[in-house]
């Protein structure tokens, strides 16, 4: 069997504003380690596939920093969405530069941007949705929830199948008694993001299921690797339906499968959950950089740069200095960044975004 | 009567850091308007006095700045302490200036670095203490309490005179419920440091309460516009005692008087003293430079350099940006910046101090 991940880079989030920029979204920030979060990903599939197997997905703006960060990707498996599509625009695009490689490939689609505390364990798991995969199945890897989390998607699983499940369905995000309910049942699962299947497999279900996005892709796949491609893809990727795998495929198609996962998976939604990805001193503050002094203060998440913050008798407090912009919020309204990106861009400073 | 202000600005306080540094106390910063404290305080003398009979008593590394800000200031009206010896040798040093001038003149020693809401009410209540120091008394502007505040010393007044009253006694700092009593009391007054005296009579007074201190300047005295003063002053004044003139001499002295004074004062105590002084936005924040950006926040400190500060959902919260460091901490621990200040030294990072 042949793995080829697909990492997902295209995101370009604002939830870690003022760290995260157009020109630096999430995946390329150190904010579970030393190490941009997408760097840690393609690390993590040490093992399971050599980086001439790995194929990036990201937008124009970033195909440099992603040659820059992962060292010894080949350049020609920097897959570049002309414009942002939603995942299965991408997807699909990424399995016509795969076939190439191997028509029957197994892809392993998975965020860039998420973080995982147990590599062996999660390339375990990874194989064994490979397996399921092998077998004509559309895998998702669901993880075993730790918490009632009201923000994701869930999966309930169904009949017992090899190493996982048959998916009885994809649920909408529940409110907190919902979710708390599902979190106590081992039927229920999170929706991480990531997808396993071959290559023939899911272009079959995208030509059944999105028959408007496979007669765009397909046109592409008939100039892939020939003179005509790049114009093609900037003509046709740009209209293709925005849509996600999840709503385009994995909740219409039958042949799909998961593997429950358990290795301490994060989406790192924002800064709230820094204190889930790194280690905290023994008043739950977590600290980043050389330039914080943090004195009579609990749960704070300090991100420093080059300046010197001093954090005096703070509790559960985000502080977080980006050079040119510093951002001060509580803890339970780390989500409400939002709200300066909206500021920012309605009092005409856009240089901060 | 001829009226000499001696502006007292010897501090060299860390209330204010990271804004006040060792070369830059909180007298040279603009914390109540867009003009340091110094300068308004000068300003507030206009009508009183003249910049020819103003003076100011300031450490060795201040003289270059106020000279720069005291714009009008003659250079020799700055009386430069050697060493910080605390007010008495202060103001005694300054009667020996300003009795050059005129041995009768009225002397009205103030502080450089409080605010007052009301100029016009501050003049006429110095006058009022002027007059009374003619006589012959020794004249504090005692404030009429606005708070039960249990950082000041209170000062009780005895019979009436003239304008004002005796001074029964100067009181130390009271416990919560003693403050709430004297500020229902007309009886007891905040000491703001303001003192109004003849240079005659504070010498006499020093001679005889302080002689140690009087021996050291009458030396000086007969040096000052000589040859061979500098030096004198650099070997005499390190080694005064380094007394209050409330200690030193207002305890003591039985011609002490206090006029009342209620002209909106505060001795911007710390952060936390700020809306106090400035005006604040509706919901309480008082925000200064121009980058910041307070959202869904109330009663919040934000002073702002050149970065953008982004401050969302905080409350009673303390944000100052100094452009090479910068402070977060709860308006009600304002004075713990001495933790950060203490924790700079011991790890070496004087160079923020």
């Amino acid at each position: 069997m042949n793995l080829f991940p697909v990492v997902m880079a295209g995101g370009s989030g604002t939830r870690f504003w003022p760290l995260s920029r157009r020109a630096r979204p999430k995946q390329f920030l150190p904010l579970a380690s030393e190490r941009p979060l997408i760097v840690e990903t393609v690390n993590r599939l040490a093992g399971l596939a050599t980086l001439k197997e790995t194929f990036v997905v990201c937008g124009k703006a970033h195909a440099a920093p992603v040659r820059k960060l992962v060292k010894g990707l080949p350049a020609g498996n920097i897959i570049v969405e002309p414009a942002a599509r939603n995942t299965a625009p991408a997807i699909g695009l990424a399995t016509l530069h795969v076939a190439r490689k191997d028509p029957h490939g197994v892809v392993a689609a998975l965020p860039s941007d998420a973080f995982v505390k147990d590599a062996e364990g999660f390339r375990r798991d990874l194989e064994a949705a490979a397996a399921l995969a092998m077998e004509g199945y559309i895998v998702t890897v669901g993880i075993k929830p730790s918490r009632p989390e009201t923000g994701y998607g869930y999966i309930r699983r169904g009949e017992k199948l090899g190493a996982g499940y048959r998916v009885a369905a994809f649920v909408e995000k529940p409110d907190l008694p919902t979710a708390r309910m599902y979190v106590s049942s081992p039927e229920y699962l999170w929706n991480g993001g990531i997808f396993v299947f071959r290559c023939d497999v899911m272009q079959l279900a995208l030509a059944r299921h999105m028959p408007d996005l496979w007669a765009g892709l397909s046109k592409l796949g008939k100039l892939i690797g020939k003179k005509g491609y790049a114009s093609a893809l900037e003509k046709i990727f740009p209209r293709l339906p925005a849509t996600s795998i999840d709503y385009g495929v994995a909740e219409k198609a039958e042949n799909i499968a998961v593997v429950p996962g358990d290795f301490g998976w994060s989406d790192v939604g924002s800064f709230a959950a820094i204190p889930d990805v790194r280690r905290a001193d023994d008043a739950g503050n977590v600290v980043t950089g050389k330039n914080a002094l943090v004195i009579d203060s609990e749960g704070c998440v300090v991100v420093s740069d080059k300046r010197l913050i001093s954090v005096v008798g703070m509790k559960d407090t985000i502080v977080v200095d980006s050079g040119d912009a510093l951002l001060i919020l509580p803890k339970d309204k780390a989500q409400d960044v939002r709200k300066v990106v909206e500021a920012l861009k309605q009092g005409k400073l856009e240089k901060f975004l």
